[in-house]
């Protein structure tokens, strides 16, 4: 824990940390997160898939370009010029939630954990806003990076995902 | 759950729903959050306050500027003109976590529950972008509304929130 | 042919016109258009709707969210709190092409016509930029005005299109 | 017509398609329209040009700044940075039209087809804007990529453009 | 001297201030600013603007389309939907610079000069961006509220502007 | 002054400059900017600092987000990946005054002297913004480019800022 805030400077400044004497490499951030909701919810969710409305087709579009939003959002985030970004969504009928997983590559000189978890809380809000009317209770959760590749830092898996392979 | 998903057509067409007919109401909600993370990047966070670099001051602004763009953000999402946006973060010492909370209040035709909700996570994502050279790990959890008034559908609070009045 | 170009001042500058004056009254635009295509892309949008990913439901996100963001494409352009876009779509095997319609509605000063035009431009952009792979020559056309109400000007309905009822 | 709709993935599922492994060139792309009017709108356009407000000024704008937004526009569009936008307007009084042309650059990964179809675009919908007021039955057609150089594709030239030098 | 800084709550943290109360009215705010230049980057300016491209009839176009963003620019603005705006340019060929005047209409809660000032700053920085190459010392100045109405304040004339009538 | 607008092409048709054959090279620009006020203007954001608010720490957020926005404000600016943004307050107790610096870097073809004049600008409307309350009266003064290296035309110092060392 002896490391900085990096985004301060010795003064207590906010800055934009200088990116520019760092390595263009190919890197590649996951981040994953959870929408709980009730059972009923869920349901209609994936009944209505092919005939009556799509709402994690919705998500993803949300979650993909709001990725590309994501230094417009978060103050001291770098512009990028992301090369992909993907959304999967994995219903838990047990649990009653949704899994959304992102990933996002870019060649550049800093990662893109950001740009992965803007997709992914993006994508959540929007399966809040499509079916609060039916349910207003809806929670937000575990929104986590799960895996971060590329750049001086060295591969990065947390360990409670990936521990039980 | 007899309710639709009123964000779709009777064709399954994603729509934003026409909020004309509704009436101009003060509204106003209430969304909670949290940031969990390992104590020393709470320490961290409560000790630079002052002198070093104020985290949660960033994030309360890219807050109240990310509740200005979520009509941009959810595909669906009316553009509104917010009347106010405010903040408060809680460090909770024994659970290693921030609580995020966002209010927001609008004289308008529709709810400001989404923006509310995105004030919430683009602060917590703010506050992970600003502390991840010390932590990768923290993890936003407990996205949910807490309270909405006016509007058709009446006062709403979530009841784990205010139940044990 | 006597009307002035009403975005100029006397001088010849560029302006906002002003709407302060006018009427808030409740108003809507529907603006149609067409993306001429290979017969053979055109299969392939209508093939696999269901299946293999639905070119025409990308496009409508992308349309209503265009027409959120008019004020900002197009330089005089009013800011508008609009109540509900809707896009539908139409493919017509014979001619090789699919039609595309918006539908914009607002209780505002000024028309609506600009948004239900950007949203028919963007939605078949969107198609475009989807199918450019296995068809790069495809056309969009008549994009136009069909019906405006609501304002002073009172309701406009282009005649050719309505004109064999 | 053997290809795939690359913006899907197998399953289906909307995608930012990953460009990192493509070489980086210079690339360039041209698209056209046409902005159909009626013979006074022309006139009073190109009359206007000098003293009483330039409309194809205000359009070239309009045009270059939405080429700059293309990636915020199209879902699935890639982030670029563009080298350079130009516009030119050819006013044809004898079809009573306004040709647009586009032509955008790039050093880059993906080509710029969907910047200069944008920039057309927008371009067309601003004359639409500003001459609304005396016409507002104008027409936008034949917008169209017409030439594309750079990456792996080759060489483009749409045939009906150039097949008579 | 006894006014708070109104855009912090009792304990220092910043909040968009609510204007949900304040009652809607007429709004309008005049707002001017000076670049001043060398001799001989004038006369190119004046020189130009008939053949070889108007800078003041582009600086005019940013001006106008960045009074839209204010809100966006701004961290605690209140987004609001403006009536018109307005810019002029007057040169002044003594004192080697340009006057540049913004004039912004509302019918709204809060008043519009932040929205002025921003058409003139960014007005201001269009001008120095299109002559950078000729002349890279121009200097903006004297970018000030001139006047404002409308709201609970009442009327502001700037006296050293209007005290000589 | 001989040297062309270069934001014209020959035939006075505003463009953006093709930077496409230009080096990438480590570039820097500084711009500074005065706010005027009240004196008591000024030990009000003084005193605030600590315990009722930092206007300046807003205006620092401001400005840094307003840089990375630049292209999408000045019509003919290159969208850049900026590789940082700091930003400087000064008080000036004699002069009633802060002065503020921008210092932006970027590895990249074309210069961000814009980008920092942008971040001081809309620092500075920010402090107004902040202030409004209590001191209408306001200026914002002196905004210059004060220093900038890479690029082609090498180091470039204004004369006035460093001349005295």
């Amino acid at each position: 824990m002896g490391k900085k805030l990096t985004h301060f400077d010795a003064d207590g400044r906010a800055i934009m940390v200088d990116v520019g004497g760092k390595e263009i490499t190919r890197r590649e951030a996951v981040a994953r997160g959870e929408v709980h909701m009730q059972s009923g919810t869920l349901s209609r969710i994936l009944d209505n898939r092919i005939e009556k409305g799509d709402v994690l087709a919705v998500a993803r579009l949300a979650g993909i370009m709001a990725a590309k939003k994501t230094s417009e959002l978060i103050p001291l985030c770098h512009p990028l010029m992301i090369n992909s970004v993907s959304l999967e969504f994995t219903p838990d009928c047990e649990r009653n939630l949704v899994l959304v997983e992102a990933r996002v590559r870019v060649n550049g000189q800093t990662g893109v954990e950001m740009e992965a978890l803007t997709a992914v809380t993006v994508a959540a809000l929007t399966v809040y806003d499509m079916c609060k009317a039916i349910d207003r209770e809806m929670t937000i959760s575990a929104v986590r990076l799960v895996e971060k590749s590329g750049g001086r830092s060295g591969h990065f898996r947390r360990l409670e995902e990936f521990g039980h392979g």
